[in-house]
């Protein structure tokens, strides 16, 4: 076993005088313990929420048609997601204990609790953290960020939509959203508004509002825009899969790209007008990035291997399964070989990517949830009764009746995979049933998935880090997210759904 | 998502004077890349040992009665042993690659080469992990150590016997052998030994060597005591378990109780003899003990929490299977969900467990590959060829010959876990197939496959950081750790087999 537990590295130890008495020398003592760690114990509060829900609709009697494992199943699932929005502990941690209540009450054999561990959907995202890891390590992000601002940042329009673009090449590659807008967009935004002396307060509407709202509406584009941009998406691909709709890493992308792109272009000039910068001009930014660039040096040995896997892997993302019946999930491994072995990332990198694994545990919970309460029946029952209210409509009224309800529910979530967890196999089931084609409505469902992000403070985790800037107050936040919205739903129904047509989906 | 990649934290940035003009304040420039990373590649020399072995097998044709999906898995397989000895990157990103192997060479489906991910018993180490994370975290190891030491150290021989009474006490809940050697027990040996002015070189024999090396053939016995005490075991019980013999936490605990405290009271004495401290009585070990208890004070509340869940996982470890059909995976996982509600670890502390990650990773890609390479007759096959060579000579001299011979090629491995993987499974059926009994012969590899550690200072995790100590030379150790291989053979298969003869196992 290689093991290393807080292991002391004795090579670094003082050396020793040797040949004084048996007596103690100078004095050292016993080890103490290591800082003992005191209690945080969970808010008793919050953690009775989820099971108060739970054990409720647990000794309610199942309605007729659905049998008692599946009314059980659908407790602890309920309880869960409650779990995970009322946060007594973190999203992991709450899904975790959905994982042992499916297992101590009997409801589910362990093998089953465990299943969802080994799906390949997850793993997908999983290895593409550990990717991403190497586009923030190797600075290639930064790198990127900076040559569009060079660009096309001129103006402060030209720099939203420089970062817009930072943010559009990216996606593919990190499926944490949060990473992105976080770790990539903001640091440049904030060196760019502090050089126009844009400050949170006063000089917020100068350069930083403007740059701040385009970012957060941005990201939620291009993350509605690949499987692999947000890891929500592969968990709606996943459903939508249970349902019998394959939903392939191309096939998203292609759906995707028409309204994406006019969503790019548009959503900043929306933003510009109704929220606009002070300061329309700045050339100061763009003479920055380039200076920046210079300071940079031609790319590295590293971010060439760096973007060169990136090219691989959307090429054989974009071709390899019609090519070579490759899976996007095959695509990623050999992608995370080939930074392991060039020495990109060391397997230490992969380890201590927490937030890889932290996505591995609650998303094999929720989708093994998900699937055993569609294999149980739940989830078409569910979507039986709740057809029963947009029946007679028509599917087209059906299916927009769906969309905007799905929507605009997102006032209640603070996160894309509660939200989607929560309701996406049963709107989508309802959809289907009240006759819309079935791949069209998995693909819309799944970008609503993320453009309803736009909507508040709290939406996602771009969200607070964004907010929490300081640039953009919660009034304009709300209302021009508000509008954003309307422009998305718009675009990605009409637009989206022209498109969508010309290929056929329906 | 709620995903914090390298988010700046804003709240912390000095405030920004607003109200100056439009064109640059200070000096912000834009962000410099993050300290741009050097490539390491791996040494391709190395690399190349596995891919050689790999590829030149894949090309022998299959042998008569081996079809050629088996062999070339047997080819992915071979070609990944070599890779975690001959070690070119480590465990988890070797297993990796012979994953992406299998699948891109279309030897295994996607589906197939990640059911792994999902065996529980894997997760039961995993888990396991996270709660040993605890028993460090919250000081209660430690204490646990001095305790020990305090009641027994009057003497150098007690003071061996207390650090034996804590890693046996410590070994059900803390999977990692190298985490109680290396970070439990190896400092509290170099706090005594220093205080008696034992330091490596002249005054080794003093007190440091004897306990340095007791500890690490300690820590081999203990290993091979609980399901749970090394990793490799539960990998030992789930190609067991491929081979239809079902070990349980109680079933191996209860057949290594009486060879396991016979060793632990005869192998510190065997020592003594032949490799003796020079100084016998260290009674300011026994006092300084007690006064480091008395500056921890009382136990905290985080390490009573820890202890109260070490005894319920012991107790249900041991009984619950019986009563309530309850599994040591579900054991484990209820009690990491006690620690987590209770805050005594946090969701943090998880996440950031890389060990376990890493185990997760070489343990489900092993635990696949081996699986497979039964189910498609490899295993059988290759048993049924080394079954030729023992036929004849009944089962007992084929049982102890088999037994042996894993024994003493333990001089090959750095890794009980590369042992166990490349020899376990197939020893095992040809031990069935020349008659000995399955479950005896099942539990006494399992216990080999930690007794063999003794036998070199690379065999196992711990062996490095004990011999990296400086206290033993590469001599003694091989000489005394060959005397305690013989001991431990004698004891395990002698009185071993007798008390299994009682448990009526053979």
């Amino acid at each position: 076993m290689s093991n290393d537990i807080a292991v002391p590295n004795l090579a670094d130890d003082p050396p020793i005088s040797s040949g004084s008495g048996a007596s103690t020398p100078a004095a050292p003592t016993l080890p103490a313990a290591p800082a003992p760690s005191r209690l945080r114990p969970v808010s008793l509060g919050r953690l009775a929420i989820p099971f108060a829900v739970g054990i409720a609709l647990w000794f309610v009697p199942a309605p007729s048609g659905v049998d008692a494992a599946a009314w059980h199943l659908f407790a602890i699932f309920v309880a869960t997601i409650v779990g995970v929005i009322a946060k007594p502990l973190p999203m992991g941690a709450v899904t975790l204990m959905g994982l042992a209540a499916t297992i101590v009450t009997g409801v589910l054999a362990p093998e089953v609790a465990f299943s969802g561990f080994s799906n390949t959907t997850i793993w997908l995202i999983v290895v593409a953290f550990f990717i991403s890891r190497g586009v923030i390590k190797t600075g290639l992000g930064n790198r990127l960020g900076l040559f569009f601002v060079a660009k096309l940042g001129k103006s402060t329009l030209g720099v939203a939509y420089g970062l817009a673009a930072t943010d559009l090449v990216l996606a593919p590659a990190i499926p944490s959203n949060t990473a992105r807008a976080g770790g990539i967009i903001q640091p440049i935004i904030r060196s760019i508004s502090m050089s126009y002396g844009s400050a949170p307060g006063q000089t917020a509407r100068r350069v930083g509002a403007f740059l701040t709202s385009t970012a957060f509406y941005v990201n939620a584009v291009t993350s509605a825009m690949f499987l692999t941009a947000m890891a929500g998406n592969s968990l709606a691909a996943q459903l939508a899969g249970d349902q019998g709709v394959k939903i392939t890493w191309g096939g998203w992308a292609l759906a995707a790209i028409v309204p994406g792109i006019v969503s790019l272009i548009v959503v900043p000039l929306v933003v510009y007008r109704v929220y606009p910068p002070e300061l329309k001009k700045t050339p100061e930014a763009a003479s920055m990035a380039t200076s920046a660039l210079t300071d940079l040096g031609p790319m590295s040995k590293a971010e060439k291997v760096m973007a060169s896997t990136i090219v691989l892997l959307l090429a054989l993302w974009i071709f390899g399964d019609m090519l070579f019946g490759m899976s996007a999930t095959t695509t990623a491994i050999v992608g995370l070989v080939v930074l392991l072995v060039s020495g990109v990332l060391t397997w230490e990198d992969v380890t201590m990517e927490k937030q890889a694994w932290d996505t591995l545990v609650w998303f094999a919970v929720l989708v093994m949830m998900a699937t055993q309460l569609n294999e149980l029946g739940l989830i078409p029952w569910l979507s039986h009764q709740m057809s029963g209210v947009v029946s007679g409509m028509g599917w087209v009224n059906a299916f927009i009746l769906l969309t905007l309800v799905y929507f605009f529910s997102h006032y209640l979530f603070a996160s894309n995979t509660a939200h989607i967890s929560a309701m996406y196999a049963a709107f989508l089931a309802t959809a289907i049933m009240a006759g819309a084609p079935p791949m069209m409505a998995a693909l819309v469902l799944g970008f609503i998935s993320n453009l309803f992000a736009s909507l508040t403070h709290y939406s996602c985790g771009p969200a607070p880090v964004l907010f929490g800037a300081g640039y953009v107050p919660v009034g304009p936040w709300w209302r021009t997210g508000f509008l954003v919205a309307i422009v998305n739903i718009v675009i990605w129904m009409g637009i989206g759904g022209v498109w969508l047509k010309v290929l056929g989906m329906w």
